[in-house]
């Protein structure tokens, strides 16, 4: 049997692509070769929401005084709260497995080797395809640090799955996932280092609002460093786990570095050191119990046979696909990580769409004019559209409206205390370029923002939806 | 002087229109004679989501168990609640006295009286004007039930003001209003009855949502009286204050009835007693410690000079307007509840910013397509559009999707053993009629279906946009 589509990769480009052409009645077949839902539902986007509503819930309970609530002994369960995760996870995994089976994708677990654009090598068959979808994601870029192979750090995998915690972490990149993972475990009451090579953290939001949420953190306990250039990372052995690391469990115990000492081999505890260039061009070093890597992720490409395919390049060293997702080779797609784009889900949902409504003939192409861009924190914050970087590489002039969130009624009853922005970047012409939130639930307000975008309405023709008041999404009417 | 606008009614219409005027550069005079902000920021919809976030935070605490999370000792402190209800209060009327100050508005504290369309009495003095905004707002209805006056009930007002909770509490009227204070009672643990005279709760909003929040509630501990008409109501004495009623402040039981008995004066303890005659015609009572009242509201037509006027009429009884709520006498515009539409304050809110793009010349009008309902209880139900009811009446087929909340990630995530609904009601060509949510947070999420609704977008048009993942706000997406 030919198939009218075969995908490899079963996250959400590869998920979404497989339920969108099942729906219009093509065949399809789909390769995973681990987990279906891949990183964004097994070991990110979700997993990572579950246990930040944990810490959420955990600070709510602690600062519920100031909504005039009391409890006393307050607590978390941490291996509670990672069986939670799974739970959840699982859960997902079977809604988006049961949406497949309902339109008939057939799934196949293993790993799929591209021989050419019609044919796909998984196990010891090979199955053929009318159209192939490359939608293989990303892996976590761990640098080139010297001393990197020699300690035992976190990546974003670990630290979902570690269910002791650690008394220090120190985090090199404070990018999304690196301040995501610093917000729990900074709730938690982890002491948190977030070590960041650029001059902010969270490249790419807005940077004035990146500060101010810095800021925040800072004052609830964790040391930032900016400008700092990790040069090197290795073990720092100390005598005494008991009191160098109360919260070792007896497995990670046996697991630590047997050191020779006075005749004999002894267990010790290994933390780890990093040592750090400063923009001075000094060098110092720190010391935690734990090391999570989160400096960046970057396109899988490799162990799928996608050399076999000749795909044309752009000058940056991604694969090209013009706006339908097609590669130079026609009947080929990338969506997703893949493509370089965004490394961000929901952009790679979009891509698959597109992709699929080419293949069945459906008029659409793919926009990244708004792309949201979303932080778990707490406070959240999110943006979507030009940021004032963009526009300044750009050479576009914009007016800039700034409100404090507190002009939401909604937000002053239900944010004692917390104080928050909304900024608006606006075209001479008044059509909406950007917009930018730092204060909860910016993550679901910021699609207001990015429909105004996308249909590129005007401030006047935006202003004239009716917001159900009091809402915190009113704040952009407010600021209109 | 003459102005250019002068506003009767300081609530969402009459600020939103001096605001509106003032930017545009004309001069306003506002008259209020009660506390600017109207009922909506003084009694209504801001002090009770503040309250409704104090019950939100003691649930949340009470059940954060479900996301690991443990905590003993729970409990809140009413006195506390309301007091931080008027400090939220008293800071959100600040900030609406200051941005009309910034935009010149001349406010006068003091009951208005219409002259004619252009002149206002205030007290002694006569103000001139060009055009004249009517927003007066509403007011509690109390239906003529017999025994009403004799009985101490509360409306919204006094429930929102009550520092010691009842035991019991009997809510006539299973509308917005009385479901959300129905919801915050429950939550601090009284034994709340819901009467109402309809066969649902809720009447405007989704018939199988309201239903569903209506069992989840009634699990809750609500009991619910259905198709149930009060016939009367009257004071119930009993003996024992202390056992009856111990949560009697001294000042309530001084003011308690006080009852002629055994040759002296004693003070008795009044419940309500609610007379009511069932579906089947047979007639029962109840007793609650409490009575509130919240049958509905009425557009306040008197004692302003409304009569002074002559405005048109239309059948129903209401002022006659054109889509720039313009009413029959030139200059003369009528905004907000006093229209008698919707009722809400962003209705209002929209409504005044076209009277006064009339004014000043710029072209709007007002539509009606998509106002968005939000009932704030926990879960929150919204909905916007067309309801299934609604185009039946029209006699207009649609097609529906609905969709359980689960299909969204993050709720998931969010919202451990709640479920929820989402429902789209889509024309023959494809474009939106109504959207209806049952699940957090859904007073924020249904925006973006009211803009889909508004700009008359196709289930197409409005897939294409790139929703944030993992947000709740994807499961109209994943509807789509």
């Amino acid at each position: 049997m030919k198939y009218q589509v075969a995908i490899i990769g079963g996250g959400p480009a590869g998920y979404t692509a497989a339920e969108t052409a099942g729906k219009a009645g093509f065949s399809v077949i789909l390769f995973e070769k681990q987990a279906l839902g891949g990183v964004c539902l097994n070991e990110g986007c979700i997993p990572t929401k579950t246990l930040l509503y944990s810490a959420k819930t955990y600070d709510a309970a602690r600062h519920a005084s100031k909504y005039a609530v009391t409890a006393s002994d307050i607590s978390f369960d941490l291996p509670k709260i990672i069986a939670r995760k799974q739970k959840v996870v699982r859960k997902l995994v079977l809604g988006v497995k049961g949406k497949l089976t309902a339109h008939g994708v057939v799934m196949v677990n293993g790993e799929a080797m591209v021989i050419d654009k019609n044919r796909v090598q998984c196990g010891e068959e090979i199955y053929e395809c009318d159209n192939l979808l490359l939608c293989t994601g990303s892996e976590t870029f761990v640098p080139p640090i010297p001393g990197v192979d020699t300690v035992p750090y976190w990546t974003h995998r670990e630290a979902l799955e570690n269910k002791a915690l650690p008394q220090s972490l120190a985090i090199i990149g404070g990018g999304v996932i690196g301040m995501e993972f610093a917000s729990f475990f900074n709730s938690l009451g982890v002491q948190v280092t977030v070590i960041e090579m650029m001059n902010e953290i969270l490249g790419g939001m807005d940077k004035e609002l990146s500060a101010l949420l810095r800021n925040e953190y800072a004052k609830r306990g964790i040391k930032f460093m900016l400008g700092t250039k990790v040069v090197s990372v290795s073990n720092y052995l100390v005598n005494s786990v008991e009191t160098d690391a109360p919260s070792l469990s007896e497995g990670e115990r046996e697991n630590l570095p047997k050191v020779q000492g006075n005749g004999e081999v002894q267990p010790k505890m290994a933390l780890a050191q990093v040592t750090y260039e400063n923009a001075d061009g000094s060098t110092e070093s720190l010391v935690a119990e734990k090391l999570l890597m989160s400096v960046g992720r970057r396109p899988v490409i490799k162990g799928f046979g996608l050399e076999n395919l000749n795909l044309v390049k752009t000058e940056r060293g991604n694969i090209f696909v013009d706006e339908q997702m097609q590669t130079s080779v026609p009947g080929v797609y990338v969506c997703g990580d893949l493509t370089g784009f965004s490394l961000l889900a929901h952009t790679a949902v979009r891509e698959a769409e597109v992709a699929i409504h080419a293949i069945v003939g459906e008029k659409d192409k793919m926009s990244y004019r708004a792309v949201p861009g979303v932080v778990y924190t707490n406070p959240e914050i999110a943006g979507v559209g030009e940021t004032e970087e963009t526009l300044e590489k750009k050479g576009i002039t914009c007016r800039i409206v700034k409100l404090p969130m507190a002009y939401s009624g909604r937000f002053v009853a239900e944010n004692e205390g917390v104080n928050g922005i909304c900024k608006l970047l606006l075209a001479e012409d008044n059509t909406i370029l950007g917009a930018h939130v730092l204060g909860n639930p910016a993550s679901e307000i910021i699609t207001l923002a990015g429909m105004a975008i996308e249909l590129r309405l005007t401030a006047t023709e935006w202003k004239r939806i009716i917001f159900p008041h009091p809402t915190v999404g009113e704040i952009f009417k407010e600021a209109l």
